[in-house]
């Protein structure tokens, strides 16, 4: 047999779909499993979304232009002009989820070798994006204890070599919950601009900020705009994961260009997802608060639930609908595959995802889970009794996690 | 600013696309644009896709599990044992169209420097698919003379190197409308268990077969069944481009979970497009068999008006709905610039995609243009007027481009 490649055989298993054969194995064995492992919202899909593709009426279900289908586009920009940020037509790009978007940038920027620096822990999937291109993931790694703040400048620059193309961020933060202050991207412009280096800004959780704070986008850092590259989604943001449609901004018309090459070669994104997407962006801003309470509400749920759990730590969260948890646990991956093999409470398991996928430093993350509170509240409640009973049966349990896995 | 990469740079526009500036100028003056230059098909989406997407009844638009929808990938299944070819379910991986399917078998088999050996001229895009993975397109030149029928052996042999990882065939073709037939297959067999490589076969044109001619899928060659990866989508079979819906299969283990953790990484195909796939592909093959008769006599129709025109040259065309079709003109590019630019025939021109552009080798397909016979006959018949009285007035216009081309 031939070989298959390097690059392909270095990416990782996805750390929130591997344990996917034993939740299938416990639903068999009919065990309700309550999925907190996959940013995958129960909210309904707007009906807007609906009526616009039964409406649609096509006979023949064509491609659409490469670049997104001109009243998607044109939606877009007005959302972002909403929000204050004027675009050309030809700084949008419409792209197959925000996976897709990431996969161009990055093979836009990207030689073999090069870096880009991402605050730890990060959506792991970020790492397959990156190894895909045969360039490096370089971690700054954040804390728990400091609510997963974006780290010190001086963090960064440690990191930047010759070969460092770009900073990647996720703003508000999968897996994080952490919304970054306006300050804290101030200081990113710095370093980007100091060391000429491209800001991508993963914004796809932009709407979901809570307790009165605002979300700032990278598209409003103002000196450094040739610099700046926003992906977004509708997925989370519509609860229209299966839309499969995501964009890139950008008002560096290079990389645009680069972009747009990359979007020619493979045709076109989901017609269907798009004519429902062009409706959803004309969504008035009370659909975004109203969403936003609701995830509040869950957040506040779940972090009362976790700071109730002995030993469990659970930082502050803000944005997004992650938290990225310390566990009382050996090793967080066994107790995830345990939670689904070997247990259940009143016929209910709970599938979180192990947080060391979520680190490039190795032994990080080895006492976390990311979980995600994307299920309404009486089932996340359900969850969190599961996991509290889980915790105190669990055989590898141990007393304190910090002490065991940063030394505090 | 930080640079950006040389693969990025490198990637070609597409021949297929890039003349779009020019057909929506021509557009904006009034002039109706014939699309010969993209297979973009005008016959209707099965009414069974509609039906299932309008009964869907979803209330969240959700990922679907990264490999596909199980009751999508049984369909795929039960379609392939009708055609003889008994697959498990994991041999079949759902892809967001033939594209991403190319690109993530690209990805798990080229390391940097990697060959893969293709007849040309070539789908375009293929190109762009491996010099986004730093490998590189090795052709084998095939003949408008010859038909465009497989290179022989020893012209593969000649190609191959240390660094060969495949040989990639379209078939039937596009750009060529050639149909392998079984003989020239069990040729490429081979070569490639002789010499260890896999092969790669685009059979997304595997229903539109004409004149009686059976078409023969690689998935048949015994003896190499861990070499043989197929490439193949609902796009044209089921005239739906626009639902990006393609898969890779091989039974090859490894390869599929190479395939599988790319697949994971960019978490899901997109879900409408793959409800309504689940159904087409349960269409009885009297339905294949309407739209290849269709097909048929659009074939013969475009045949009889090329072979009409003084200095055109049309080769034999058996299978998908392209030919590559040489012209009287100094170059084949500029030609199909200023038929959108300059020319109109009744308020009508057409646009046809430049030879060159599915080519490895410089200079060829120079007077040649791909030509999609994806239009109803009396469009199709229109539009051969317009490209007749063109090539009667087009300034550039020389006499034999035979002769010039290959020194016939």
């Amino acid at each position: 047999m031939p070989e298959f490649s390097q690059r392909a055989r270095s990416l990782p298993a996805s750390p929130i779909r591997k344990l996917v054969p034993f939740a299938d194995a416990a639903k068999q064995r009919g065990v309700r499993v309550f999925h907190l492992n996959i940013g995958q919202p129960d909210i309904a899909t707007p009906p807007e979304f609906w009526a616009a593709i039964r409406n649609a009426e096509l006979e023949v279900l064509a491609y659409s232009p490469s670049a997104g289908i001109d009243s998607l586009r044109e939606e877009i920009q007005s959302y972002y002009a909403r929000l204050g940020h004027d675009l050309q037509e030809q700084q949008v790009l419409v792209t197959t989820g925000a996976s897709e978007a990431l996969s161009f940038v990055f093979t836009a920027l990207m030689n073999p070798g090069d870096e880009v620096i991402v605050p730890e822990p990060f959506y792991a999937n970020y790492m397959s994006f990156t190894l895909g291109k045969d360039a490096k993931v370089v971690p700054v790694t954040s804390s728990l204890e400091n609510n997963f703040g974006l780290p010190h400048v001086e963090d960064f620059e440690k990191k930047i070599t010759p070969h460092t193309k770009a900073i990647l961020i996720c703003n508000p933060g999968n897996p994080t919950g952490v919304l970054y202050p306006r300050e804290a991207l101030l200081r990113l412009q710095e370093i980007a601009q100091k060391h000429d280096l491209f800001i991508i800004a993963d914004e796809v959780y932009r709407e979901f900020a809570y307790d009165g704070n605002q979300h700032t986008s990278c598209l409003s850092l103002q000196g450094c705009e040739q610099n700046v590259i926003v992906v977004d989604s509708i997925s989370k943001r519509f609860s229209a994961c299966g839309a499969r449609i995501g964009c890139v901004i950008s008002r560096n018309d290079e990389l645009m260009s680069l972009v747009l090459k990359q979007a020619q070669a493979r045709l076109s994104p989901p017609t269907l997802g798009q004519i429902g997407a062009a409706e959803v962006y004309k969504l008035p801003s009370s659909y975004y608060a109203e969403v936003a309470t609701e995830y509040a509400s869950r957040r506040d749920l779940l972090k009362a639930a976790l700071d109730r759990m002995e030993g469990v730590v659970c930082p502050e969260i803000n944005g997004a609908f992650y938290a990225m948890v310390h566990l009382p646990v050996d090793d967080a991956e066994k107790f995830c595959q345990w939670i689904l093999e070997d247990f259940d409470h009143q016929g209910s398991t709970v599938m979180m995802a192990p947080g060391g996928g979520f680190y490039a430093t190795p032994g990080l993350g080895q006492h976390e889970v990311r979980i995600a509170y994307v299920l309404n509240r009486e089932d996340l409640s359900a969850a969190m009794d599961c996991l509290a009973m889980a915790l105190q049966v669990y055989p590898g349990r141990i007393a304190n996690p910090l002490a065991e896995s940063q030394g505090v």
